[in-house]
């Protein structure tokens, strides 16, 4: 029996719009929007297993005989249609999957993994930057929220309220935290009484609720998990010195690490967090186009010490309010690292960031070869395993290497080595890269011996790395075009780029073209032109030059 | 000016009673239980800076005079009052706060670095046992938690609901997970198809909230941290060795790491986790011989998998629900090595768990001697650093040495190295065990060379680390009584003690013994004696002994 891989038995089967469980009673109405409303995540085809049940028979259905097929087609190609690739990348790749409640995800081992990989290496930049981490309660005191004007009203309409706790009503709600400004003002002020409390400086690991409409997964998500940090100062200098560092650390883990090529920069005041004075993004470049707000840091000024009351005893006996800041990245990140490399084979991966660095096939035809080719591919992985690189063997039987090739490649995994007889009569293997299709990618007979092959693979990655981050600054590069008029912009943001030009108009000015074009302010970029400037919108001077784009 | 150190105008300021802020609007009435029915979290007198300020003058009061007093007095001994003393040391060892919301706890940086050591060794741990990470929402709706019976009995008195999302009310009322059992496996039947699919073994790092009215930090607090495992296998044999693999993961964590003996076995029926078929724990003995459950690991048998209809195809084509467990530990743990290994002298960490596991400090009268004092105990400091020692050079000039070895040894650092101009002439160092109080656990000369001092430390850690499980062990064993009559049983509870015996009785004997003695069956211990056994409360033939305890 033959069943094609793309079944649509099995999709409707599995698909969040509906459930195989018999006894499913939970009302979808119930939670607020529909289903329908979202993009189903398709069946994770590729590695869910190769048989499943009909629905309606309870017949097992076995795919055995479509081994050799390879899972080609079962993503949306992305040039196709972007957002259909994403969410297909996104559950053919296993990175996630929707939970039961509207807007909820469900991070999945692989997906995971790679925010694993993002907070060891934060994680160990905010301790070296002279961070600790702590926590803070989830529950926060309605009235908390009220107390920073701004803040009330950046963040009241996407509350989570509990209302009820151990069978009864409370007297006051608390609200989920949509972030922890307020609750750690509260602390601060009773850990902070003089100048040598200062400064105070910690981060926590968390997850966040923001009852959001519109929801994405990794993007959007009504909860989704992030670090936060907070610190207090002892004059605005510093404050504004710490943040503009963690935008920078952010920067740094943006290129270094995740191969994105991301813009630094200032926000306008109309794009300024709820409750900052000045609030830094990084910036970065989807592989539509759009741009995705990657990471923030703000300066928070006096505003949430003014609110709590968090005052120390300077040098000279006075009491002073302290200075904040706050920055955060999020789970958002996963979905910015998807967006920015992954191409119509499905997920790419940078090297630094990925669970699985290298993955070995063993080839075989012959039963007689089995044992020779599986040892040789142990001996391998081990040696590569020693060596500090994630590497994953790949010997079950149940796929053809053909099949394998293709998921892997869809998983994002940057290398591949390939070991057959030949290669190890010849005690050497194939590798081929993720990053570079077909032949072109691929090197035949680079010695099995550990020194030589450790070497190599450890190159080949540190390649890797670097091409994916030039071939999105390249990307990036060619799609952000210098503008001089609103004209100029308004073509830009139609063709579907970015636009750069000197900007010193009103907020009115700034929401009038989000209004007529999509597009917002993403940034005033720190790396500015030099030399005289005229505003693109009304011609008067201009400091500065801002980027507008439209945005995720 | 000398002011002492337990300035009651400090703790009224600070004390959760009150509030510094000024324009502190929050109602403490609207959560519930008022403050004043917790103990408070004494001022943390040793470590906020030795500057504060009155709150009626303003003025700032400086203690600078007092620089010869040492902390003494500012912990409650642990045998005049095991409750306050508990309270104390995590105030004065800056481990946790009180959040604004009755029975939440902040975990401060210090408290939070042990849950961090925990963290890294049972994450890894689990992930060699075939275990890997991800992340489900923390929102469950409210039907879920109805499917399974005994566990909506369970839990539903404990659930905190979300009622309101984005401003509207919502249709059906959102549990904030008390634990995952249900949303696991409503996700689990969509991944779930064939037995190739199986084991499938998942852990999430996550944060649990349950409406408890009694709370105590860390033991028992409205919303905590924890791991929750999550397995589902093919055969019932399978998931039983699972359930107690873990149990036994746990165990040896307690032993090797936190150098705590506990008692692991079965749960009695009625005190088995609410939708479990057999719930394994872990039961630690606290300094005050109250029993502590350390960790559970249970085996769900096809209770979930019936209620959510999480099935399989198994080898011969039949549908089968899957078997079960699922595991925890939480920060719960931070509390239990609190409470078994700290003295009078405050917290007492063992070095295996320890953030700081080496302070130096560095003693000179002469301003001459400063420079070389100083550079000594930096060379040392690196020396040890480069040896994978956790180690901090306090090198404030706020404080004498004398306040420092009494600030360290609250906050349990297992070794203390003193460096003076001598200790400089003569290139050795003073090391002070922090498990052996004055002249005997301290020892002169040891070499500074790296080498020697190195091998020093790293065997005297070790010895700690054997030390105080030895310590803990006598503990427990002399304060668990055989008992072979309900008399001696309750004459054992009465004295404070751990009851053993044998037991075959009902559940109904078994409540019966809780409202007569306040003991609860802790388990039946792995670890059973030989030979036929009579029920001590029936006099009936009995299986196995059981173990009694007052517990928390």
């Amino acid at each position: 029996m033959v069943v094609s891989l793309r079944l649509p038995l099995i999709s409707s089967l599995l698909s969040p719009a509906s459930s195989r469980s018999s006894n499913f009673t939970f009302s979808r109405r119930a939670l607020g929007i529909s289903w329908r409303q979202q993009r189903p995540l398709r069946l994770p085809l590729l590695s869910s297993g190769f048989s499943a049940r009909s629905s309606s028979t309870g017949t097992e259905i076995r795919v055995d005989n479509s081994k050799n097929r390879v899972p080609e087609g079962a993503i949306t190609p992305r040039s196709q249609d972007f957002n259909a690739w994403y969410l297909d990348v996104i559950a053919n790749a296993e990175l996630a999957d929707y939970g039961p409640v509207r807007g909820t995800m469900v991070i999945r081992p692989y997906g995971y993994a790679i925010w694993e990989a993002i907070q060891v290496f934060l994680n160990a930049k905010f301790k070296e930057t002279g961070h600790e981490n702590m926590y803070f309660p989830q529950f926060i005191p309605y009235s908390f929220i009220e107390k920073e004007a701004s803040h009330v009203e950046g963040f009241s309409p996407e509350l989570a309220l509990v209302t009820i706790g151990g069978g009864k009503e409370l007297e006051e709600k608390l609200v989920v935290r949509p972030t922890s400004e307020t609750i750690v003002n509260h602390m601060f002020t009773q850990w902070i009484h003089s100048y040598r409390d200062l400064p105070l400086m910690i981060n926590q690991w968390a997850n966040v609720t923001r009852w959001e409409m519109r929801t994405k997964p990794f993007i959007r998500t009504l909860e989704f998990l992030w670090q936060e940090g907070h610190t207090a100062h002892a004059s605005p200098e510093e404050a504004e010195k710490e943040a503009i560092q963690m935008i920078d650390v952010y920067t740094k883990f943006s290129y270094e690490q995740a191969a994105i090529p991301v813009i630094a920069g200032r926000k306008s005041k109309v794009e300024t967090f709820a409750g900052a004075d000045k609030t830094y993004t990084i910036e970065a470049m989807m592989g539509d186009r759009k741009a995705l707000q990657a990471g923030t840091s703000h300066n928070l000024g006096q505003n949430f010490s003014r609110a709590f009351g968090t005052q120390f005893t300077d040098e000279n006996g006075q009491r002073q309010h302290v200075w904040q800041t706050s920055w955060a990245i999020s789970t958002r990140f996963v979905g910015g690292i998807i967006m920015t490399h992954g191409d119509d084979g499905g997920l790419m991966l940078p090297p630094k960031l990925a669970p699985i660095q290298v993955v070995i096939i063993p080839i075989w035809k012959k039963d007689g070869d089995k044992v020779e080719v599986l040892s040789a591919a142990s001996s391998v992985k081990e040696s590569l395993q020693t060596a500090g690189i994630k590497v994953k063997l790949d010997e079950s039987e149940q796929r053809t290497p053909g099949w394998k090739f293709n998921f892997w490649e869809m998983k994002g995994v940057p290398l591949r080595i390939e070991i057959g007889p030949k290669d190890v009569a010849s005690q050497s293997v194939v590798i081929s890269r993720r990053d570079i299709p077909g032949k072109q990618g691929k090197v035949f007979g680079i010695s099995m011996e550990p020194s030589v092959l450790e070497a190599y693979v450890k190159g080949t990655l540190d390649e890797i790395q670097s091409s994916l981050l030039q071939l999105a600054k390249t990307f990036r590069d060619s799609n952000i075009v210098d503008v001089s008029s609103y004209d100029e912009l308004k073509e830009a943001i139609s063709e579907g780029k970015w636009a750069r030009g000197p900007w010193s108009a009103s907020d009115q000015d700034e929401l009038r073209v989000k209004e007529e074009t999509g597009a917002t302010i993403r940034c005033f970029p720190f790396e500015q032109p030099q030399g005289p400037k005229t505003c693109l919108m009304t011609g008067n001077p201009a400091e500065e030059v801002a980027i507008f784009a439209k945005s995720y």
